[in-house]
């Protein structure tokens, strides 16, 4: 096959990870006879500097031209005193805006080789294997107004949660089909007891609900739910919330398994193209030193082959070389504890192709 | 000294572990000299039962004519398909905004003896001893419209995020005028890369931190301290931050360590009274069985006694008396582990006293 990939490498780290993940991409495209075709666009701090915009018009043309996108990472303490307007996660927010990418899914799953950098105990986060989908193009990240006023010679401000009942229908809809596809169970977290917001949620994913008699549906409160991620983080299968929400659960959840640097994304829309980026974020401090983890990033090009391209041999094998690089006993300085083998992001990616 | 302290048990275990706390506060008042006079009012799903509302008049005159209050929980099964101003939680709520308690206060401290029933690792929560400063009477939970609309015949549905600046103010005050008591460190927490909302609160955050100068000030995104606060808890002092996240992240800090049945909180006014309550629900699966732990409302009196009534002394000897017998190795179910010596209720209150 021939896919066309848009990647934006962005910011920090984000450019060493991405090269990693193309050339673990190109020995796929030889191993399995694929021609990916990767075309360079600017995103975040980068495409400030370069054009005075975090994502470019030309930007927004090439992603909606690929077949998939993969995204490095965005910003950096250089652009942290900009005007709102010009900072890196601007970016992040447009893209997902302007390509309608309503549905970030992010797997979380135990690896018993790195079991020991998890803060929790070992007991707890065996055999964990969720899934977060949190809707990432409504709620309070891009309702109006979001303002200052004065009134009575007193500073005041209003953000905007808002949604719309197909915004909600569709991210939950997708939650089913995946739990069906997975242990069939899905916990839609909410704050029913608070938010008008909520106790629509709620409604909409007790009707979705009916269209899926083999997915059961449990209902969930936000509090609750940022308990139970770390005591019986097992119970879960599919997660599913709104925006803020699962900005919030889904970072806590990434902690459970080790490392940051070991998680994907992906981020779905209607009718494509969808965006792969890894979770963490652009590590700013670590730029440039050769010791970033690129298996997130790796991984997040493992999840663009199955969900974009449905090469789910290819995916597999990916992440199969992943798996017996960890079991070999190499590690990135995140993830390195006594006794294993310490690797750059270089010989970590190199690993990775040779074990394909 | 004598003082008017408005008891308010509401629902399920409430009842039972209110009753041990008064028990050991009556201890108190005989053994330092005090006179307390317990009132009690009816709140939650038990007020709902007897007047139609979950949060009658009487009970809010009885608060405000008291010197302080406590609160056991509220909630249940049996009112849980109520209409939004007929359920339980409503009275919270109302209480909360009737008195104008403004900050909940929730210590989470590291207790040597119960480190093995928390999931994280030992090495991770030794030593941990935080605050969470919650604003609480503003915010998403009070904010106006939070309604559902139909326009072009779709459902649609907003809530509101508003703050005035004065709000914001004083709970950050606040949380700056404990840190410069404990550790010199407060932790700002907000999402000021999204929301208008944060980009004042960090303003107003930075603004405070100029009366304290001997306090240092760090922010920190929300998301990130959803990971923080498991991975690197002992890094916090106090953190502060708005009612959403707050609710959200004082849940998540109270797993830490081990149990929801150890964990007391305050929620302050600027004239008081305040409110004590402990931050488990009302357990409605364990209700009558004598099984609740008392230690949490046991340990809300014992803020009630330093924060309400200047009581130092008082509040030591309780804290100091949950100490010994956890180090006696009695455990109610809830921190029972193995080799450890089961209690009921009632025989956990009884050995407090006795300790006292
Ligand atoms: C950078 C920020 C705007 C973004 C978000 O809040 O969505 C990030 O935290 C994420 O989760 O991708
Ligand atoms: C019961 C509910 C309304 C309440 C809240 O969200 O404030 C509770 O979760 C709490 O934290 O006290």
């Amino acid at each position: 096959m021939k896919k066309r990939i848009a990647v934006l490498p962005g910011d920090g780290i984000g450019k060493e990870v991405t090269k990693g993940a193309i050339e673990v991409l190109q020995a796929v495209g030889e191993r399995f006879g694929h021609q990916f075709y990767f075309q360079y666009g600017l995103i975040g701090g980068e495409a400030i500097d370069a054009v005075g915009s975090p994502l470019p018009n030309e930007t927004i043309e090439l992603c909606k031209q690929s077949d998939a996108i993969l995204l490095g990472a965005v910003g950096g303490p250089k652009w942290e005193s900009q005007p709102t307007h010009l900072r890196p996660e601007r970016g992040l927010l447009k893209i997902r805006k302007e390509l309608s990418l309503y549905a970030n899914l992010r797997p979380t799953s135990y690896y018993a080789s790195l079991a020991e950098s998890s803060p929790l105990r070992k007991e707890v986060i065996e055999g964990v294997d969720m899934v977060m989908v949190r809707e990432l193009t409504g709620g309070l990240y891009f309702g109006k107004p979001s303002e200052r006023t004065r009134k009575n010679g007193e500073d005041e401000v209003v953000d905007t949660l808002y949604y719309k009942r197909a915004e909600m229908e569709r991210v939950i809809k997708l939650a089913f089909q995946l739990a069906k596809e997975r242990k069939g169970k899905v916990t839609s977290v909410d704050k029913a007891n608070v938010l008008e917001s909520s106790r629509m949620w709620r409604e909409v994913a007790e009707s979705v609900a009916k269209e899926y008699p083999a997915v059961e549906l449990e209902h969930m409160l936000v509090d609750n739910a940022a308990m139970q991620m770390i005591k019986k983080p097992k119970r879960f299968d599919v997660v599913v919330t709104e925006n803020m929400f699962g900005d919030i659960l889904s970072d806590e959840a990434s902690v459970l398994t080790g490392s940051l640097g070991m998680l994907p994304s992906a981020s779905l829309s209607e009718d494509g193209p969808y965006l792969y980026e890894p979770i963490h974020g652009s590590a700013p401090d670590i730029e440039g030193e050769n010791t970033a983890n690129p298996l997130a990033m790796i991984l997040s090009a493992a999840m663009m082959l199955r969900l974009s391209f449905s090469m789910h041999e290819e995916a597999e094998a990916v992440e199969q070389a992943v798996n017996q690089v960890l079991e070999a006993g190499y590690r990135t300085k995140d993830i390195m504890t006594f006794g294993k083998k310490p690797v750059t992001t270089k010989e970590m990616v190199e690993e990775v192709k040779a074990t394909l």
